[in-house]
């Protein structure tokens, strides 16, 4: 299934590592030079956090390249790295790539070229059998599909948050025989860009600051 | 106020960048080279995203160095990069360095000593104004928390989400005198950091993957 003991026991903890992390707080190194990602390989140096978060944009069209299951594991890993109240972790994920399931999901939203066009499709669900307050932990699942959608653009690849398909939330949970405690959140899909896109655009930071005290 | 047309605008559109961005996606470059962040400079180099997701830590104690206006608006900025449905933008921010205020703060947590002993406290709310569909915005306010948080250490800063204070959220938001559309969601304390933290741990991801199909 991968996890820490999967792909990052190499990465985090190798002694082949170069990259240094920060030891000053005590995190453990980390690597990911030349990984294998489904046939790509992702960029030696890696992008920063700051190009990452300003850069990434959402991906609806791509290419027929898989992409492989070591990377989707690496995706929803730094998923779970989402901070989390009482750090109840209370994110789930299915990893959807049978074509046949995929045209069931996408008859549950108006995006369905989206996913019929994605090499892997990742449902993303809250487990309420570990619910903390609905609230956190709603916020917990967005910081949690935020790391996925920052590692995905990372490593080369491409996705889009669905939220519209939220609209026919128990007909995928029924597609997809998720456990009852398992309510979907979003879906993300996710493959190689066949599209390049232009830089985004946000209100002035004037519009969201209420004020300064 | 700052704002894309503040920091960012040397950063994002200098000249002197050379670091590239990812030209080929049409972004603008970066650069945080040599800034002043509140007495310190961050990296050169930068965090890669994936060192910022695994090594960040909740941060509780804090230096009393300050941080800056500059660093704020940055942190802000990079939070208002998240993504969110139809693009809405539903988060709202009040800075706080105020200590009489910050001790008004302090009274509605637990963790007062926290708040206390931070320079600087965003208080993040969903302006209900703005919104879209409730889960929906609520994710993308946990997306821009998490953009901050990330921001937070890779300019050297730390930072802890505290959620506690949710429980008296209506005192909070007299106290703060915010609009009645904004509801709060988190109040994020910040500063330079006085402890170090060990690595975090996170449930393998067999615990969270309900199933390949």
């Amino acid at each position: 299934m991968g996890g820490r003991s999967g792909f990052f026991s190499g990465g985090l903890h190798g002694k082949d590592d170069q990259r240094g992390g920060s030891p000053e707080l005590g995190a453990p190194p980390l690597s990911h030079q030349d990984r294998p990602l489904g046939g790509r390989r992702i960029t030696k140096k890696g992008k920063t956090m700051i190009e990452a978060i300003v850069e990434r944009r959402s991906i609806r069209s791509f290419t027929p390249d898989p992409v492989e299951d070591p990377a989707v594991d690496r995706i929803l890993t730094l998923g779970t790295w989402a901070p989390s109240g009482l750090n109840n972790q209370p994110w789930k994920f299915m990893v959807v790539r049978d074509p046949a399931l995929k045209g069931r999901l996408a008859e549950q939203t108006r995006y369905s070229r989206v996913i019929l066009g994605a090499p892997v499709c990742i449902a993303v669900f809250l487990d309420n059998a570990q619910s903390y307050d609905r609230v956190k932990d709603i916020q917990a699942v967005g910081a949690c599909i935020q790391n996925m959608l920052l590692a995905i653009h990372e490593m080369g690849l491409g996705a889009v948050w669905l939220g519209e398909i939220l609209k026919n939330r128990a007909a995928v949970e029924a597609v997809l025989e998720v456990p009852e405690t398992c309510e979907l959140m979003a879906v993300i899909a996710l493959g190689h860009p066949a599209e390049k896109k232009r830089p985004g655009s946000r209100k002035p930071l004037a519009d969201c600051l209420l004020g300064r005290k």
